[in-house]
């Protein structure tokens, strides 16, 4: 039946044979004391926790989702227990530095750790999936007053964080935000608007809660440029609740244990975060972390899929495969995992799951570096290499796990239509991802627009260089020819879309526009090109010989069945003829 | 809002101009009263029952779903009523024979009517949609006597029709069936068993129903050859209530309208239809014809979707689009429309919405020429197209029935998740169709293994022959140079990997089953190329200069964006040496 195994071996192999985050780890101070045998002891306890106290938390959230009783939301049964153990635990302060009360981990962890919660209960894990970027908001951008009272709170999980930003008419556009911040002789604002689609806007699972509002000061500039950021607490610092309260909560397709409230602010007393007018930057810290945690959802959705699909085909019976010369003997019907459909949907999930865990994991170990590591040349690259990774995350990732566990759905045949098998909620759980925190259009156009055009494409290019690195390692080996071959040609393809589009973009500003999807698809398959090499290389060296050919099998399944999925979308991309016309009225 | 607009015109230019239907009817006797403007006087009427009768309860029937109280199953509000109506006009009795009480229209008319009624309600129209099927069925199969008490009642619609395949062991593998059918003195059987996924198995829509239930004599052989079909009414000819009953109804992902029934068969009483141990055969008279419906349950879904994510496109306004010099002047923020990532979707969603129409009708054409041309020769040619298209018609649109809904979603950002707005039903009740009646995985298998191999491939390489006939014509016009290239293309490389796989499987007989899901889907493609030059041919002669653009640039962005997808599933399928390895345990 539907359950959680985390995938420590798996985790492992990407941390340690993989990335080698722990030579990463070594060139930076912070991390003196963060080494391979520690990581193994956190992922191990986050898995405990996952597995036993979360995930059976998951099926029950789904059944009974969230209530408004007399203006105060109430999570699903289970929930507030869940979230009390993780913060006895000291799961919150994980990634926060010590100087913070935080254990000074790297966000590398971190990311594992949440993978783990996101497999087990999605809807759960968004109550905390802010508090790190809050974290690092307020850090960054609070006045010291305003640190001193709500930092060790956020950084301790004590108190959660909900950010506040879409109005009706302002979704993805920003600045169209209407919400209101007076000011007020104290040096305060009071806050008045409505505020949509606000996760977490109430609960609860604390006895206190922390809002982030994206607001417009009087005078204020119309558009993006006339934002500011209000942190708006639910209870005001003498004890009295403060004039906000949850309107409604929406009925959704899924993530039913998330509250999803409409907010109401009646003159709700805040303080800025940051200048007036630039409440859009000191937000952006924290929906940059956000998006990697919307990464992550996906990929938490893709091996809960993977791995209950693997089960669940083992067990089934049905009809009787085809024989090999090499294959076990005949049955009156045999598991439904040697078939060859299925064993392509299985070995898909898995080889998917794999290799996108080693993306979204190099994208932490750039955000760890580009904060901490000794050289600074090597933190300003990893920064670029967040951003442009960041976005591909968000997108790719979700994008896959929604599509893997649509994928895993078929497994189950009719069973999997129904709601007592766990894969239909993980489908409708997972969709939300490729919305919100800017669907993943906004992100195709963010990392083509803004990040990669932004500079000429020279970031991009110098991580398709390092990506590119990796063609030599496989060539060396004869076995890995496989595998140099494909990375070239995904690598090839990506730098000349990008020349093309950074170049000839000016005299036909809508092209990028109208190709920016396939870009970032274009992109991810690249990466995926690069995981998997990254991976064979890796089990080539790896001295367990059983496990060795199961990865291998895994990474060569990849590159040959599934990345000729990825090269239509280079080839589109650098297409800037095909005619993209007005859409009938 | 979410509402259904009947695409009378996209129908009538699909039947009259592109598949020129009126023509094929002229050689048919029995259509000889039915041309042009009858079609146009039915799909009207079918357009207005569907939209005005019909659409109004499908939101209700998600919300309220069906129940089972006291062992008989009611269905959501106001389908009874819907179901009497549609009984009233005449409906089921729109495709069967005159000499049996129908209207001896054709099997197209059907087609379109189901297309619209699944639009509007897909769970409402489960209920009628086997009737076709048991017709056709029952007037094959059964016996005299049998036929006589059954088939005018079914001819009417005044009774229903459920079909009783799957048992918990026995689901894509019928041969597994256990359900026991012992024999009677008076030449009747008495059944004995449980079947599960019986869609309609009980409810109050009609007075009486009838199950068509998959059962095994006593010392019948193992397996599917080992099957016989018996007819099962809910109500014995006496009056009195057959031993069979509802145990229980299946929570589901969606179509919560439709009664999902676990059936109870104490020693019911039934008859066989057709010979003892040959049900398989009479069952897939009904099958085939449920593979139709659920192809078109794919293609009602896309159309929905489609129409309500333009509508909703044009009305919502979020940020500025890039200007073009010939475009409209700026605003503050310009509706979604205008946008490149929004255009691609929508104009992806139309361009799969018609050329998938114009393939799923000119299977319906297939089966009407099947039965009804005067030419033998045709009538035989016709079936043998019928059984190739079949399959690609059930899993091609039903993936993109499904994939199109999912892709419309994204269109109303957070909204799409919510309940409120339509389109996460459409996209959880559209699931559904990808596994029922046969998986896409087997439907994929049916059209390689059996239908292809099964004659060397000579059938579908003169189905292929018959789509690359429109090379020429396309050639004939300069303005036509890019539909003769891409479908000439894509007919080269689906005859390529046909003729290879026929030839060469045999020293490699797991090859075809390791591909056979992509050699269905780049037929799906190939159709798709083709239906586009046929789309683009009829246009290019249509005296209407704005909807001979409309529909020339539909045609063309699917060309130009949508068949790129489908070129790698050929290359796949003729791709013998990529390795499929066993999946780890």
């Amino acid at each position: 039946m539907w359950r959680y195994d985390p995938p420590l071996d798996d985790m492992r192999f990407t941390i340690e044979a993989v990335l080698d985050a722990p030579a990463s780890w070594s060139q930076c101070p912070d991390f003196a004391d963060c080494d391979a045998g520690m990581a193994r002891q956190v992922l191990e306890q986050a898995g405990r926790f996952a597995a036993e106290v979360l995930a059976p938390t998951n099926a029950p959230g789904d059944l009974h989702g969230c209530r408004l009783e007399g203006g105060s939301v109430r999570a699903p049964p289970g929930f507030r227990d869940a979230y009390r153990a993780f913060v006895a635990a000291g799961w919150p302060a994980l990634a926060c530095d010590t100087a913070d009360g935080g254990q000074g981990l790297p966000k590398l962890l971190d990311a594992a750790l949440y993978e783990m919660l996101l497999s087990a209960n999605h809807a759960w894990s968004m109550y905390p999936g802010l508090l790190h970027g809050a974290y690092r908001t307020l850090k960054r951008h609070a006045s010291p007053p305003l640190r001193e009272r709500y930092l060790p709170h956020v950084v301790s999980g004590e108190w959660l964080v909900a950010m506040a930003l879409t109005e009706p008419q302002a979704g993805s556009d920003l600045g169209l935000v209407r919400t209101a911040a007076r000011p007020h002789a104290d040096g305060s604002v009071r806050i008045h608007g409505t505020k949509i689609f606000i996760s977490g806007g109430d609960h609860d699972l604390t006895d206190d809660l922390v809002h982030l509002v994206l607001c417009r000061l009087p005078d204020a500039p119309a558009g993006t440029r006339g934002l500011s950021l209000a942190l708006v607490p639910r209870n005001l610092p003498d004890g009295t609740r403060n004039a906000m309260s949850c309107a409604g909560l929406e009925r959704k397709m899924g993530i039913h244990g998330s509250a999803t409230c409409v907010m109401n602010y009646d003159g709700a007393t805040g303080w800025l975060v940051g200048e007036p007018n630039r409440g859009l930057a000191a937000m952006f810290v924290m929906m940059n972390a956000a998006r990697l945690h919307v990464g992550l959802q996906g990929l938490g959705h893709l091996e809960m899929a993977s791995q209950n699909a693997l089960r669940y085909a083992h067990e089934r019976l049905q009809m009787r495969a085809a024989r090999r010369a090499d294959g076990p003997q005949p049955a009156a019907a045999d598991p439904i995992a040697r078939h060859p459909a299925m064993r392509r949907t299985l070995l898909g999930l898995a080889a998917l799951t794999q290799g996108l865990r080693i993306v979204a994991y190099w994208c932490a170990v750039q955000l760890d570096e580009a904060d901490h590591h000794h050289d600074a040349a090597r933190r300003e690259r990893a920064a670029r290499f967040a951003g442009l990774l960041t976005p591909v995350v968000k997108a790719f990732l979700t994008h896959h796990g929604f599509q893997g566990a649509n994928a895993a759905l078929q497994v189950w045949g009719g069973y999997g239509y129904l709601r007592d098998y766990g894969i239909e909620q993980c489908v409708r759980d997972a969709r939300i991802a490729l919305i919100y925190e800017g669907t993943n259009e906004i992100q195709a156009i963010d990392l083509l627009m803004r990040t990669t055009i932004g500079d000429g494409g020279a970031g991009l290019t110098e991580l398709l260089d390092v990506l590119a690195g990796d063609v030599a390692r496989c060539e060396a080996d004869p076995a890995l020819a496989l595998y140099a071959a494909a990375l070239k040609r995904h690598c090839d393809a990506a730098r000349d879309a990008t020349a093309a589009l950074a170049r000839r973009a000016d005299d036909d500003p809508e092209w990028p526009l109208r190709v920016a999807d396939d870009f970032l698809m274009g992109l991810g398959y690249t990466l995926l090109a690069w995981a998997w090499a990254r991976m064979a290389i890796a089990a080539r060296a790896d001295p367990d010989a059983a496990a060795s050919a199961r990865r291998l099998a895994s990474a060569r399944f990849g590159t040959e069945w599934l990345l000729p999925d990825g090269e239509r979308f280079w080839q589109r991309a650098a297409n800037r003829d095909a005619r993209l016309p007005d859409v009938p009225d």
